[in-house]
């Protein structure tokens, strides 16, 4: 991919953003690119491929924000960067003069996306690529159950520290936070820091993301809980 | 090694290709680095280094073809992607002065190579850098072994998803796969995209370097069969 | 990181120097720091950052020596490469204009030490980021312990190839190793290269650190002892 890009936008600058995100894992990679997005320069040009659905008719598209251009797969990798409410415009890429070709059946990183990056990053306009997208394929976090004072999250995206971070996120409701039960832990409220805690102690923060994090201070909380996406972390309230 | 290149030849951009290669592998290295090249732009100066032998009186080596000039140790890592056919010129790296110097007996890869390709990068002709070479260590992917109309091909490279690339490829015996066997599992003929077959199930689909490769829909095949590089897979091809 | 810095300081190269540093493993990410930096241009920011106390009352600080400058938290990480004795200035990063805001509570890599060496790398003088430091936290490697001819070491770093260095380097010692030994093998003396030794073999090396290094050829030291650091290396000298 970065071969392609050297060749169609010499010069231009390339960052790499996440290579380690589980294979097939769309929710994942979405996560990581919404948010990073609101650290980079604006206008840059945002190019993310989780894509098991590559080489079948999915769509690829690029999606146009007030601040940033997106491209990938219609698969919902780019639509918790590029939500709804903030696109100006998506468009279908159809256009195949912006390919590689042949194409091969299993990267399109390399065929089409990356091709198709380095186009923006020269000043094609998106409406070159092909013809508007209206009925993109969205991507929601889980949404979290509330029962009372009981909210029930889950872990929505494992870090390589081993540290689970959960669907509770940006909401006043982490200012309430009493308790919390994850597996057969009692973690008691939020912590400022990992280090506010014992060496090998359970907790839980709000993360660099705005979310609702469990961690185990200097040690793994996917090793101590076997966790995995999905799995349930319950929060008590104060009321 | 980005060290001594931004202090050898500042300004030059370096692109990493990959950082994952099984260590010793140089089949492996030479597989990526050919797959890789056609995608770069001209005149690039590629260096790979896998290599076991460093510190032994294995050679390093400049090799030149039409397109591109290739820095590495001489054990086949680079002939697979500039093969006897395209190579116009190729030196042993003996002319110590382009070497960082004490030099270590663990790291050539910082000690010569880097230095080398940061001299090249900056307009150093591959004469300057040793006396030519003549007879490279070449590298081979093993033969396909064909009985009829039964090819005996093995697995030579696995990728992080855990998909297993075999030795038959770009090759018309391709578009006459009936049916493969790997281990205990029988595969029906190719598949179009990796999506084509229900999840977990196994699958041939050829891959974007043109071989032939092992899947399994939204799973590792390496683990699925436990395979490592030379692995078996029988091809049954249609008369 | 990168996006931020590609924010504050555009144009400004930034080069990877490692991503795989074990979690919270402060003297493995400062001895891949001081082992880097002179490979690295003059005049260079060096960020590190492995920070367990991230968000805690433990200070961040800018460091500058007669070659480098270099940001990252006071625990020591920094100090491996930049010793007392080379450092012409010291402070800490206390000015808050130069940090995102608001600032999260567990990663100051992209709030505080990612701005702060953009500033840097655009002309901010270390003045301007906060009083002198003058009792910042410094590393030391665990000492050797010497009994007559026979020196205890111990493995302080192992590598991603499972290669395991020790505490002993750079020092006349090295000319005089007799035989090691770890865990229950005996290894007779230091071998010139890893290829010097039948493969599946265990080595000792001198390493591109200078420092002692216990290797399998074309196979993994951390496996075969089930390594880990602080692990005891024995060496016997020459009188």
């Amino acid at each position: 991919m970065k071969g392609v890009i050297a060749c169609r936008a010499p010069g231009v600058a390339v960052i790499d953003l996440a290579h380690g995100i589980p294979p097939q894992d769309v929710l994942a990679g979405a996560l990581v690119l919404r948010h990073a997005i609101p650290f980079f320069p604006e206008g840059a040009v945002h190019l993310a491929v989780v894509d098991p659905g590559v080489g079948t008719s999915r769509r690829a598209v690029c999606i146009e924000t007030d601040t940033a251009r997106f491209v990938g797969p219609d698969n919902g990798v780019l639509t918790l960067a590029a939500p709804p409410a903030r696109i100006r415009r998506a468009v279908t890429l159809s256009n195949e003069r912006f390919f590689l070709s042949p194409r091969s059946q299993t990267f399109h990183g390399r065929d089409v996306f990356a091709p198709v990056a380095a186009a923006l990053a020269t000043g094609t306009d998106p409406g070159e690529l092909g013809p508007a997208c209206t009925d993109l394929a969205l991507l929601e976090l889980p949404p979290l159950d509330m029962t009372g004072a009981v909210v029930h999250a889950q872990v929505v995206y494992i870090d390589r520290f081993g540290n689970l971070t959960t669907n509770l996120m940006d909401s006043p409701l982490l200012d309430r936070v009493a308790q919390l039960r994850i597996g057969d832990e009692l973690i008691p409220g939020l912590s400022g820091s990992y280090a506010a805690v014992p060496i090998g102690t359970t907790l839980a923060i709000v993360n660099s993301w705005g979310h609702l994090e469990i961690a185990v201070r200097n040690g793994s909380a996917r090793e101590r809980f076997a966790a995995s996406v999905g799995m349930p972390v319950v929060v008590e309230l104060r009321q």
